[in-house]
C-alpha cells in the first residue's frame, strides 16, 4: 500500500470498465482516491451526454457493485475550464492534498508533469474498446455490445434515465455552432 | 387559436423562409410569441456572421413585410451558453412564461423535453434548402439563389450593412483557434 | 417627432412610474424604442428580485395599460457585464441601430458619452420617490404606498408571482458572500 | 428513516458545530447526503479564506470524528454562480437526484421553493454563535473561543495549514476592489 | 544588483508616487521588471475609473519622465479574476519567469507566499497619502493637492482625457448593483 | 516615419520570421508598437502550446536579437474572447491609443474595419511556410526545418522549456472534448 491520497480525473461519459480498472488501481494503492468529474458543467451534447450528477451515480453504483468501500472515495465536480497552466491549480483548489495523479488525457498529464506532480498512467484495458467515444457510438448504432463495456449498474442507470434515446437524439443532427447555443 | 404564449428559439443566421414559416405557425396558434435570438453575444464568425441587433432587425422587418402585428411578438437576446440542464432554465429566466417551445435544434428539443416542456416541431419547408448554413454558403459562392431563400427585407438589410462582403471575408481563411481570438 | 430609434436602458426592479415617464418621452419622440433590460441574468437577490422575463411582462402590461402601441417597442435582454469601455459596444451588439440613449445611470451615461453617443436625461418625476430601491424597501416594510408608485399591472404581476413574499425572504438576512452563492 | 437522498448546501468557511448539527439531521433521516461546497472557486478572501479542498477535508475529518459512515456522503464542489432561477438547476446538474434541500441561506431557500423543492430548515444550534463569520472574527481577534465552536479536527486542519495567520493577513487591510484583483 | 526579473502587481488607479517609488526599487535591483496591470478589464467605475490602456500610458510616461530605460520594463494586462489559489498561476501564465513579487495587497501577498514565492514589501512612502483611493477622493472634491501625489505626466494624461470630469460623474450617485450593469 | 502608435495582434504560437517581418514594418513606420498577445489565457493545447509569458519572452528576445530598441514596444496580454463587435473595443480597453492595426486574421481585420480603423496587411513572407501551424507540425514530425522559420532566440527558448516534447505530447491523441477539460 502506497498510502496517501491520489487523484483520478476524467469525463466519465459514461463510466466504463477502463475507468473501473484505473480506479481499482488507485483503490489498491492509496488510502483515499479523489475522483474528479471533469467538464461537470456540460451535459446533453454528443460528447458529454450525461450530467455530472448522473456520472457520480454511475461511479458510485459501479464501485458498490465491485465491492469497494465508498468511504475511501472523494468526489469533486470541476466545471469546464480553458486549458492553461493555472488549470492544474484549479484542480488543487477543489481537492484535498494528493500525491499522485492518474489520467489518460495527454494534455492533463503534461500540465501536471510541468507543475511537478507525479503522473501515473494506469494499467490499461484495451484502450480503443473501452472508451467513452466507442461506447456512445455503439449506443447510437443500436449495438448491444456497449452493455459489455460498462459495469451492470451503468447499464441500469443509462436505461432508467432514457440515456439511449437521449444519445440518439443528441447525435441526430449536427448544426454548426450547435454545442454552444442554449 | 391555442392561446397563451409560445417560445421559438434559433440563431437566425440569417432569418430565412424556413424561420418565417415556423414563426407564422406560432402567430396563428398563440396570442404571443417569444422570439429568442440564440448566441446573441457572437457575430463576425463564419457560422454567426450577424450581430443580434442585425438579426432582430431582419426578423422585425420580415414580419412587417408579412403583414404581422409586431405587438404580438417579444424579442429576447440570449448570450452563448454552455449546454447543460440549467440552460433551459436560463431561457426561462429571460422570458415571460410560455406553454410550448418551437425549435429545430435536437439538443434544445431534448433539454426542454426532459424538463417537462411541450416541444413542437414546426411544419417544415425543405430543411436542407432553407437553412442558414446553405444560405451563407450561397452568398460565399456569389450564387444569387440566396435571395430567394430569405424574405426581401433580409436581402436589403444584408446588402445595406455590407453583409455579402463580410461573409466572404470571414470565410476567407480558417486559422486554427480562429473563432475565439479577438 | 424626432423619428429614428432610441434606446432606454435600466434594470426595472420593478418597472415604476419613473420608468413609464421616461419611456413615454421615447414613445412621443422616436419611431421605435429599444428597451434594454439590464442585469437580465440576475434575479432573486435583494437588489434584483425579479427575473428578466418577469420584468418584460411588467413593462409590456404597463405599456398596454397606458395605451401604447407595443409594435413600436423592441425588447433586448442584457446579461450582467463587467463595466468597461467595451460594454457600450456589447449593447450595440444586441440592439438594432439607435440614435440616442436614455438612461439615469451616471456610469452608463458617461460610457455612452465618451463613445460619442447623444445621451438624454429623461424628464424626471421625483427621483427619490420613484426609484426601485425605495419601492423594494416599502414592500419589505409592508407599506402599501408602493402600489401608488408603479402602474396597476405591475401590482398585479408582483402579487400573482408571490413577489411580496419573495422580497421579504430575500432581505431576511444578509450573509457575507450571499449574493454570489447558488 | 425518511430514506432517499437529501442535499445540504453551504460555504463551510469553516465547518462548525452548526453545520455538523445540520448534517447529523441529514444522516439520521436519509440514506445518502449530498454535501454541496458552495463558492468552491473562491479562497483566500476574508469571507472565504479556505479552499474547497480544505473545506472537504474539514468536513470529512469531522464526520469521521463523529463516527459517521462516510460512504453515505457524496461531495459536490460548486463554483461561484450569479444568482438566478437557473442556479438551482445548476445544482441539479452537479448532483445525483435528491428529495429535500437543507440550507440556512434564505436566497437559496427561496429559489428551491419556487422551483418546487421541499426545503427543510435544519434544527439550529444558536445561530449567532455557530456561524462562520463569528468564528473568523474570533480567530482574527486571537480569541481562543473559536476552538470550541468547531469540531477538533477542524482546529487541527486550520492550524496545520497556517489558517490562523492566513485569516489575520487577509483581514489586515481592505483596499477597494480588493476581492476581485489577482 | 540582484539581477533576474521581478514582478510588480497593482491596479494603478491612477499611477502615483507610491507606485513610482516601488517601481524604482525594482528598477535598481532587477534586470527586468514585469508590471502587471490588475483588473485590466474594468474601467469607468468609481474604484477603477481608468482603462488599462490609459494606465499603461500613465506608467510609461512617468517612467520616461523619471529617466528610466523603458526597454527594461514588460507590461502585462490581467483581467479581473476571482480570488483563489489558481489566480497566482494565472499571473505566471501571462508573465515571463520572475524571481520575486512586489505588491502591497495583503491577499496577493498571502497567495504568492503560500505558493512559495519571495514576496517583497516595497519601501513605502506614506501609505495613506499616496493611495489611489485618496487621490480619487481629492479629485472628486476639487482639491488640487492630488496633482502633487502623482508624477506630472499623470496630471497631463488625466486632464487630456477628461479624467477629472469622468471621476466626478462616476461618483455622482451610487445605485445598488451599479457597478455590474452595462 | 508615419509617427504615432500602431497595434499588431496575433497569437504568436510561436513567434516566427513572418511575425518579425510584420513587426519590423511597424518599427520602421511608427514611434511605438503595441504588441497584443491574443488568447493569452490559453496554453498547453495543440493549437496554443505556449503560455503568454513564454510568447512575450520569444518576442522580446527576438527583437533584441534583431537590434530593435525595446523601449518602443508595449506588450498587452488579451484573454480568449468570444468574437463579436465589442471585442475590438476590448482591445482598445487594454491598449494606449493607436492609429492603425496590423493583423493577418481576416475576422479581426473585418471587425476593425467595420469599427472605422485603418487596417494594414503587413508585407508578407511566404504565408504558408511562415505560419505557426506549419512550424508546430514540423516540430511534431521531428523535422529540423522549423528552426529555420523562427529567429534563433525562439529555438533556444522552445528547447530550454521542453517545448518540443510538450508539442509532441499535446498532439499525441485527440480525445473528444479534449481542449476544454482541465
Amino acid at each position: 500500500m502506497n498510502a496517501g491520497r491520489c487523484l483520478i480525473i476524467a469525463r466519465f461519459q459514461p463510466f466504463h470498465y477502463g475507468h473501473l480498472n484505473a480506479v481499482e488501481y488507485c483503490y489498491r494503492n492509496y488510502d483515499e482516491t479523489i475522483i474528479v468529474v471533469g467538464m461537470a458543467s456540460q451535459s446533453h451534447t454528443p460528447e458529454n451526454p450525461f450530467t455530472a450528477g448522473e456520472r457520480i451515480l454511475m461511479i458510485r453504483e459501479s464501485l458498490k457493485w465491485a465491492g469497494h468501500d465508498l468511504s475511501r472515495y472523494i468526489t469533486v465536480t470541476l466545471p469546464t475550464l480553458e486549458v492553461n497552466r493555472a488549470a492544474i491549480h484549479f484542480v488543487r483548489q477543489y481537492s484535498p492534498p494528493f500525491k499522485s495523479v492518474i489520467t489518460l488525457n495527454p494534455i492533463i498529464q503534461r500540465l501536471f508533469m510541468e507543475e511537478g506532480y507525479e503522473v501515473i498512467t494506469p494499467p490499461l484495458k484495451e484502450r480503443d474498446t473501452y472508451s467513452g467515444s466507442t461506447i456512445r457510438r455503439l449506443i447510437l448504432n443500436n449495438d448491444p455490445l456497449w452493455k459489455q463495456l460498462v459495469p451492470p449498474p451503468v447499464v441500469e442507470i443509462i436505461e432508467s434515465i432514457g440515456g439511449v434515446e437521449r444519445i440518439k437524439m443528441l447525435y441526430s443532427e449536427r448544426l454548426p455552432g450547435y454545442y454552444a447555443t442554449a
